[in-house]
């Protein structure tokens, strides 16, 4: 089978993060596929066919794009940020599991991306400098008993926590029942960093206090960082203050 | 002050992850600080200094590279994969934070990378799909019992796990008794994926069993992600197997 498909990290926000390998592999597609937003995020080529789809229909994204590829194309789905990280790449390999024996010998690339969580971690200092935990907060595909049993595990456990998908329309309680979770283990005063939109022209990047995260406000493009007892905060005068987890751990865990 | 410095992040290998901004940021440098072989990546322009120094110097050489920069230079520190993961930024930041006061007025940033788990894990198919903690064990600047309480916590919580700086010289049984530790909570078929110098002509992605991997072969170039009880694999004829991790958490957790 002569078919190829590649599933492309965009990286977060505008054309900055795209790797060289992301660029090459957008050109050389024959069909791009992907949810409109991304898809209008890459410049059009001539005889590069164009196939949008809507944020929830991941599944059914992958099946036609995979259907395509088996028909002997070179076929594209974008992703925004890294495809492997709460992004496309699981759904496709999804379809692929449960479908055709024959889409097994397609030629899958993943192409990995900058995922939101580096960027935002990049703009606010080195919050990841030591280990961390990385989550969705979504309980539309596990349910919250197992979030909750996370978010436990990882901050007594000392990992810096990096969320993503804190809040939706349908899901509005969950991140201020997980920051009081996170409460019981860690100090008021440890630092929230709360990136949306980085990378592009409306980005937004802020610094809290866990005692005041709930104020703060979330969507679904925001990715929110959560420190550690050793996450530390360098204040500046007329600058953003940078915040970093040191390498070394100093004290025991409590 | 009018000095800049930028951290960045080449991505892991060759040129292939580098991103348009890395690009932009190292064109614009005066002087490149960094460890040799990260040096060596980069193309030599004119009018563009370097310093080289070795792998354990990187407080030393965040230093060096700060006083070049409150001189009035734009310095750039060059980093192998994603700055802010084990990497440079963290040093960078704990020397501004114990340095001269004036460090703080320095324009500093943190151009994010293609972090090693992310390029393996896409070599490897989308291990990451799912919650995922990213750790390192090396026990020089923690303790081995802290360590063994994050594997455990990651572990019995259902977490994927990346690995950094599995084994060195002086570090040659913390990894076997890893796998060990993981072994209590998780099944001997779960897979784990071996991704060493990927990106590089010499790269080598093996997956094996958690069983298994006691017998395999690492290095410190080498980055291991070890699945959860719900990462599974597509065998395929005549290609390596897919490795994913569902987006939905199909049981309960033992």
């Amino acid at each position: 089978m002569s078919g190829r498909l590649a599933v492309i990290g965009l990286g977060p926000g505008d054309q900055r993060y795209l790797t060289q390998e992301a660029h090459d592999a957008l050109e050389a597609a024959d069909a791009l596929y992907g949810y409109a937003p991304y898809l209008d995020r890459v410049p059009a080529r001539p005889n590069q066919t164009r196939h949008a789809s809507d944020n929830r229909e991941e599944g059914a994204r992958a099946q036609a794009a995979l259907r395509h590829a088996a028909d002997g194309a070179n076929v594209a789905v974008v992703s925004g940020g890294d495809p492997g990280v709460f992004a496309m790449a699981a759904s496709v390999l999804e379809a692929v599991e449960s479908g055709p024996h024959a889409w097994r010998a397609l030629d899958i690339a993943i192409v990995p991306g900058i995922t939101a969580m580096l960027a935002v971690a990049a703009r606010a200092g080195a919050p990841l400098g030591h280990d961390f935990c990385t989550l969705s907060l979504s309980d539309n595909l596990k349910p919250w008993e197992l979030i909750e049993r996370r978010l436990d595990a990882a901050a007594s456990a000392g990992f810096v926590i990096a969320l993503y998908n804190p809040v939706s329309r349908a899901r509005p309680w969950q991140l201020g029942k997980a920051f009081t979770l996170l409460s019981r283990h860690l100090p008021g005063a440890t630092p929230v960093i709360f990136g949306r939109a980085v990378g592009r022209g409306d980005e937004s990047v802020t610094v809290t206090a866990l005692a005041a995260a709930a104020d703060a406000s979330a969507d679904m493009a925001t990715l929110i960082i959560v420190g550690s007892r050793e996450t530390r905060l360098i204040v500046r005068e007329g600058q953003s203050p940078l915040v970093y987890t040191p390498r070394a751990v100093e004290g025991a865990l409590t």
